[in-house]
């Protein structure tokens, strides 16, 4: 156990964007809403999963719909508040710990909020180790942890308990209940007992992109490179460096969809990076080669500062690095790649490693 | 209390068609239930509401959606069990009678077929005294009771509990889990006590429509009007007599929307009724002048026999009486008139009673 303060919180906000991928929601008015929360409950209980007790309850949070809605919408933070009461409720019993259910973009923070407003420790493991755009696609699911009951609220004092026959019809009918609620809603799910979690959850996630929040920000005064240590973190490749030539970006069917083609630099020169999104970043290729694919991740960074960029962020003219991770091995199973390889976002491809893309690449 | 079988069930269903006024579902498949479970289980019983104690709970029941959907994806008969266990669960108390919240059309059916699958008696009474499209056009509603919790359930297994801030919120949320749920749902909400179903409910709905029902059935054989008979119970007058020239019947936003033109017969020859409806009849026109406007019932009889003839059984040249209904006092209030009247359904027009309206009539 060790607690965590507003530094913690800045660092790792910036992780998360990181491995949010291009989506998953901008940490920073998450980040906001832990700083105030930390600001008048002091710091928080940060818990690896290993000192969980095995019948513990815990609860995964965070929002789901459009973050940029979030951030018009403010939570009023009491809405998380009573997911979590619905839930204990309905379960008769107490929840001990939160977590993120997706450590990338603002559900990072969220449980994080929540969590100092109960006085709940958080524990450090989540059910992505990225961002994805739906309820199902968690490592929980994979591992055949159901998701009932899900339990959404909104700012304005409305609940929603679903009970589902399988995750999948959870993310539906809470999606189109989200939308009439106003865009966006708090969520809990996915209860499970410790040992569970033990089991299914990506470790020690949010000490990740506390490192890779860390090296960004001390990387200007110590004078390094951010972005060979953020390789080193992630165990992540260089895929592309260049700056961005065309931004085609249009929000359909409450995702942000699009591509943005990035014009090589140094040893790119010549070549041209395409990068399509979802939500997040789910495919780069130069011409017909593919260099990285959901459910690996493809982050785009500032070539100067190492500082994650937004597919919302991506401008004309900027200069950036494109880097692929390898995602956590249970995304790499046949029920991963079902759930959110390139065919389930229906892209023709099948999925194949970064690093071994990587080894293949002819440039 | 009486007991209730197979022809009080036939009966009350046609008088349910009627007090449907074009919409509310043709109560066939609801009759097909109810009659199964009936046969399975034996009567029904029937109860008056002044027989319930002031402290039992009570929980109205029936569909939500659209019922020509119900025809095709028939419920199961377990997900009205599943919604009421759920509310027992929530509520922490045993639900000790059930009843129509629209004894319009086939949510008249529903709670028989419920109430005789759970040994429950069922309650004559409703909250609407008629069909109405949205959950909280109920006297309910205008009594201020809640609907929480809203429990939603279909046929595969899904439920979904609403605890919403009002009612409307209620209608908005549980209309689009519906739809994502395939169109047609089982669900049990406004759960109450008996004190308050007496104050708040329309009292002998069922008795009245059987008395309609039984009236069509026997005209035949003992050679009486049955319209007569139905202008008696129900205080209704005649508006219009003629054929049916004219149908423009379209599906929008989940309602049947559209109007009917019939062609004045016997002493209304020369004039056209123009009858507009979504779902159900909402308004019945010659020329400029209104002969009767929601909340009042409009219902469209087949000239012969007096059989309801609905929305989708409106045809080319089909002769009928068109027969205006007081509705219940209580949609007369100023609350009543926001919740159902014509400026709700958006026709530009102040709610006159259909008695006034007839005494003004110029022809």
């Amino acid at each position: 156990m060790r607690k965590i303060g507003k530094q913690e919180i800045e660092d790792i906000a910036i992780g998360a964007a990181l491995l949010g991928t291009g989506g998953g929601g901008d940490p920073y008015v998450g980040k906001l809403m832990a700083l105030q929360a930390v600001e008048e409950n002091g710091p928080i209980e940060l818990l690896s999963v290993e000192e969980i007790n095995d019948k513990a309850l815990v609860v995964p949070a965070g929002m789901m719909g459009a973050p940029t809605v979030m951030v018009e919408k403010i939570p009023s933070g009491n809405e998380a508040v009573e997911t979590f009461k619905q839930m204990e409720e309905t379960l008769g019993e107490k929840i001990e710990a939160t977590l993120p259910f997706e450590a990338g973009g603002i559900n990072s923070m969220l449980p994080l909020a929540l969590a100092a407003k109960l006085k709940l420790p958080v524990i450090d493991v989540d059910g992505m180790g990225r961002a994805f755009p739906e309820l199902q696609m968690t490592t929980f699911y994979l591992d055949g942890i159901s998701s009932n009951p899900t339990v959404i609220g909104d700012e304005k004092g409305n609940t929603v308990l679903l009970n589902t026959i399988n995750n999948v019809q959870a993310e539906r009918i809470a999606r189109v209940s989200t939308i009439q609620m106003g865009g966006s809603v708090m969520i809990a799910f996915y209860p499970m007992k410790g040992k569970n979690l033990k089991e299914s959850g990506i470790k020690n996630i949010l000490q990740l992109e506390e490192q890779i929040g860390k090296s960004i920000r001390e990387a200007k005064n110590k004078d390094y490179n951010p972005i060979e240590r953020i390789l080193e973190l992630t165990h992540g490749f260089k895929l592309f460096q260049g700056k961005v030539v065309d931004v085609d970006r249009r929000t359909e069917t409450g995702f942000t969809r699009g591509s943005a083609s990035i014009e090589g630099l140094e040893t790119y020169q010549g070549r041209n990076l395409k990068l399509q999104f979802q939500n997040e970043h789910l495919l780069a290729s130069v011409e017909d080669e593919i260099l990285c694919t959901t459910p690996d991740l493809i982050a785009v960074l500032d070539e100067e500062t190492g500082m994650p960029v937004t597919t919302e962020g991506l401008r004309y003219g900027a200069r950036c690095i494109i880097i692929g991770i390898p995602c956590d091995t249970k995304w790499r199973t046949t029920k991963g790649i079902e759930t959110c390889g390139p065919k389930y976002f229906g892209y023709d491809i099948t999925y194949k490693p970064v690093e071994e893309l990587i080894k293949e690449r002819s440039f």
